[in-house]
């Protein structure tokens, strides 16, 4: 099979976790079909996805017959099977730090500040929305903290977060960003974050995985 | 160097991200250290460990002269580097697989269910401890009621998560159940969790990792 053929990713253009596996289809040149479902009206707690995805969540890319989940083990895939533009350093060491500045975003900030959990706090718990912003911003700030101290920690040997070329840290950074500046933290104490940011949104391959390029947009 | 030789955890007994860690290094049969870091009482908040952990969180591996964070990279990095007792399935599509069920533990559970985040909920938004507990067992019973459909996707070859052995699935797994335990979360639907659950803590490996073995728990 070429490189691509038959790649279906479900989706919603403002998900962060699919914007993560968006950007690695594209920053390997994979050709791929978008499946849409709109999560903030709750079309992938329906029968109809619960029969394609075991977990429920999105994304979930279809590939060599199979169906996987969850945006890590996805990229982690598509780079063993499209090993060209590679998005894990070769070593383990580095690719330890990689996997692990990505394990950042992943479980200590996006979990906490996903659609579900919002609507948790606005819905259940009754907040009102300044403090379902405070909550946002609490969590994506320590975050970013996190991040910029340990990318500071390694002299820059290039734009990106892991020196010269995008890697799968980018991967999950710059939907962060997106998902920072929609609930409107500022930035402006993460310089280095900051930095990589506009490398790759300088890049065709993150500008046609962003939201704003999805046909599901509204 | 000999396995295991050098090894330090950085751990403390009820950490469930520090248990995963445990689980796999006893599984390798790894001598290991532990240092301990009491987080109720905020002692990684201080100075001394941020020098020595960038991102300020348990676990972190010393070992080879890294200093490696977070459960998923650490355990990855154990198993390409000791690899005669395997945590992870070699072919791909089962390493996705192992890995998304991983994630889910991971992602979708855990991190709203640790410390910082059941503080800020008691502390800044001032939530009674009831509704502390509805918060904690509804994302607890959500994920795993999500482990337990993908895990009966499947039939089972063998006691554990992915069959006939324990791997890095079970490494996440057990842990959150012991939490899932403590704020009295009713097990019964998920059966096959329960079913793995036994047959993981009937191991020595699982029992000189749990909570109640380390020397730091109070």
């Amino acid at each position: 099979m070429s490189a691509g053929q038959g790649l279906r990713l479900h989706t919603y253009f403002r998900s962060s976790a699919a914007f993560r596996v968006r950007i690695a289809l594209e920053l390997k040149g994979l050709a791929w079909e978008p499946v849409p479902w709109q999560l903030a009206a709750g079309a992938h707690c329906g029968e109809a996805y619960r029969e394609i995805a075991s977990f429920g969540l999105v994304p979930l890319l279809e590939i060599d017959g199979l169906r996987l989940q969850q945006s890590m083990p996805i990229i982690e895939y598509l780079d063993a099977r499209f090993p060209a533009v590679p998005l894990l350093p070769a070593a383990e060491p580095e690719k330890a730090r990689a996997r692990a500045l990505a394990q950042l975003v992943a479980c200590e900030i996006h979990p906490l500040n996903n659609l579900r959990v919002l609507q948790y706090l606005r819905g259940t718990l009754g907040l009102p929305e300044a403090e379902v912003g405070t909550w946002y911003r609490h969590w994506c700030a320590e975050g970013l903290a996190r991040m910029e101290t340990e990318l500071n920690r390694v002299p820059a040997s290039g734009d990106y977060a892991l020196g010269a070329s995008p890697s799968i840290v980018d991967c999950f950074l710059i939907p962060q960003l997106f998902n920072a500046r929609r609930f409107e933290l500022d930035l402006q104490p993460y310089a280095r974050v900051r930095h990589i940011e506009q490398a790759c949104m300088a890049l065709p391959a993150f500008q046609r995985a962003q939201p704003a390029s999805q046909a599901d947009a509204r």
